[in-house]
């Protein structure tokens, strides 16, 4: 008999089933059990009448054999009336490092993250990872309609995208290797190849020695890049209605699980767009509030969201017009001011989630740009060959994963959104 | 007006359109220029008779407004008479490495993978990645389909997964860290963690000096694991039905790019299974083959392929029951015979593209393998732990993409299969 998932067991009302899954609770009254099992796809009360040879621990992993019946005061509206039970796999503990079915796990942060494969065992933290899923699904699937490539770039590289500063070394055979910051410019490289539209779903490493709850040291970033743009108003657009097809599927396919946090997914119309002095004087104006030159600090970031969600009623808003200064050598200066680029953040419920702009497409620009910033156009020779191919217009942003989702579900530490975080203390488990 | 795809053009008859991409050709017949542009779509013959101001280099990158006409004798059975042509990237070179509008590019693998940008410009080349990124969506919705939640486990990890060789040390803030050879240990607790059924598009890393047409030291897995599993029967059973649904995604979706290879597609019914020591039986017998202990060697691997494909009809074969002592340690021992495992490879044309098998579950057996493969228990202590609290039956397994990629297109060396391939003497571009 095959395997049916606790989800599916409505449609085999009166059948008999198999089912698998671990113990979640046991009520022992005697000459009857009530089991609680949990799947992979939710929760069934088995009720077991016979005798049962084996202890029935919690969190044990048990094969069911019964009929599926009809009860509408459980969860789920259905049980098994089991007629054999066995665990496949004991389990073997003298006490739980925490409860783990309970609403949210009594433990602090550190001690659910070593217990990470215990710690998924509770629902809500299970659901952080579904909801993960379904935004990199989103992000692949919306891309892709839209005739962009998926593509896989090196993480080993000869040298840092912008500049050298922050990497990891790496020992590569005889010499050093680094561990790629981002794929700016590889997925720069591509669109010039004629892909033209790329994006990557991939690990970015920074060495930095922040210790923050928004920061790690590695994370996964969501690539996009497009040629034959106008401008980065183009960028800002086709992001805006990602987000819109984002939050369409997670309504659709998450009610169950964003109900676990109380998560209210913003309705997207048009997103609104401050250039960056603007909302340095929006700042200065309405909060007093000073910011560090051609930026914004965390706190600036968190008033001039909350300024938005004000006036516009939107929880995102795009900081254009970053100052050459506070950007990468390829970002493309503004037409009419050129101490600004064509470039921006996406700030979502006063946390930055994207930066993007349009990038130099031109050779000769490009290559005094790179001198101008104090590097050596030498060391770019691959990437800077590229531009004398007809590189065209083009531009992209990058999506933190972690952050977009822990910003979903209003989470307090970007860790709660990572599987197995790495930071300067942490490279276990 | 906004822009219209090449490929969208013939929906698109009479009208007045706008199309942007480089220049493949142009032949000046004096008063009038047939231009061949190319898009991420294909390509289109743009008619221009007016003046153009500017030089029209071949590989240019042009905006085209004009209007769309039939042309049943040319490339898309459609073309365009320009009204305007403006070129938005010139080209800024001399002389190109080589010429890319050809079937294939006259240049060594070196130069093609030096100008990578430059080659993808090459239909046959781009095909490549276009088919690639179809077999990632493949693998993705089949087992999103199949209740498998996608994730993403760290690459820097504290120590090695199979003890501790042929990793690339990390400087990692004031320790040392290592690039992971693979999310095995990590798609095992995910397994355990009660997501029960878990995939990974990842990077792998092999430190190893081999210089072969197959290896290379950072490549993409296509990982698997589920729980709950019968057997190692069972992987090999879903691994196959994948193989059905990807290979019919593609001869629906990529028909032409296929046809550039002259690719043709196994029909997959049924995989033979052939156990490790009947294949080296047969290789001895029919072709004298002498295998090295416990395995298959390249040219064994060709051979019992031939062998398979002559008495079965089939690409493909599953070799099962490797010995203990070529496994690693977490490999499930077989219940009659305990040298062997219940472990698989898969073998495509004569390559090895998969290795899998069902893993030991239980906390004590597990234990005692890792002290028996002469490893230290302690140094595995989260992963170990894992197994106290009711790790289900399970098991796995991993595609090499690039080596899926370089079979079913018969390419003959993995980095044709590679965007941007590392090995000894290429960490660039």
């Amino acid at each position: 008999m095959s395997r049916v998932l606790v989800r599916q067991l409505k449609n085999h009302l009166g059948q008999s089933v198999v089912v698998k899954g671990w113990i979640a609770k046991v009520r022992d009254l005697g000459g009857i059990k009530f089991i609680l099992l949990r799947d992979l796809s939710g929760l069934v009360q088995v009720v077991v009448e016979s005798e049962t040879a084996c202890e029935l621990k919690t969190e044990a992993a048990v094969c069911v054999e019964g009929a599926v019946a009809e009860a509408p005061n459980v969860i789920g509206g259905v049980e098994i009336h089991a007629r054999s039970l066995a665990v496949v796999s004991q389990a073997d503990y003298e006490l739980l490092p925490f409860e783990v079915n309970r609403d949210t796990i009594p433990a602090g942060l550190d001690t659910v993250l070593n217990h990470r494969m215990l710690s998924l065992r509770n629902e809500r933290v299970r659901a952080v990872f579904k909801i993960q899923h379904q935004i990199v699904s989103a992000f692949r699937e919306f891309f892709s309609a839209n005739h962009f490539t998926e593509i896989q770039t090196p993480k080993l590289v000869a040298s840092g995208t912008e500049g050298g500063t922050e990497l990891f070394a790496v020992e590569y055979f005889n010499r050093k290797a680094y561990l790629a910051q981002s794929p700016q410019l590889y997925k720069q490289m591509m669109v010039g190849s004629g892909l033209e539209r790329v994006y990557e779903v991939g690990h970015a490493y920074r060495a930095e020695l922040h210790d923050t709850v928004r920061h790690m040291n590695e994370y996964v970033s969501l690539d996009v890049e497009m040629g034959f743009i106008e401008d980065e108003n183009d960028l800002m657009a086709i992001e805006t209605e990602f987000l819109k097809s984002l939050f369409s599927r997670l309504r659709q396919q998450c009610g169950e699980a964003l109900a676990l946090f109380g998560a209210e997914l913003p309705v997207i119309d048009a997103v609104p767009r401050l250039e960056l002095e603007e909302a340095r004087r929006i700042l200065l104006r309405r909060y007093e509030k000073q910011s560090p030159p051609g930026n914004l600090d965390p706190e600036g970031e968190r008033l001039i969201s909350d300024h938005v969600k004000k006036e516009a009623g939107s929880d995102f808003v795009f900081i254009t017009k970053y100052p050459v200064a506070k950007r990468p050598f390829y970002a493309m200066p503004d037409k009419q001011k050129s101490e600004l680029t064509n470039s921006f953040d996406l700030l979502y419920r006063g946390l930055e989630i994207t930066t993007g702009g349009q990038r130099i497409h031109s050779y000769q620009a490009l290559k005094e740009n790179i001198a101008r910033f104090g590097l050596n156009p030498e060391s770019f020779g691959y990437y800077l060959d590229c531009f004398k191919y007809g590189m065209p217009p083009h531009g992209g942003f990058a999506i933190g994963l972690e952050r977009l989702t822990m910003k979903i579900l209003g989470l307090a530490n970007i860790r709660e959104a990572t599987l197995l975080p790495r930071d300067r203390a942490r490279l276990e488990p």
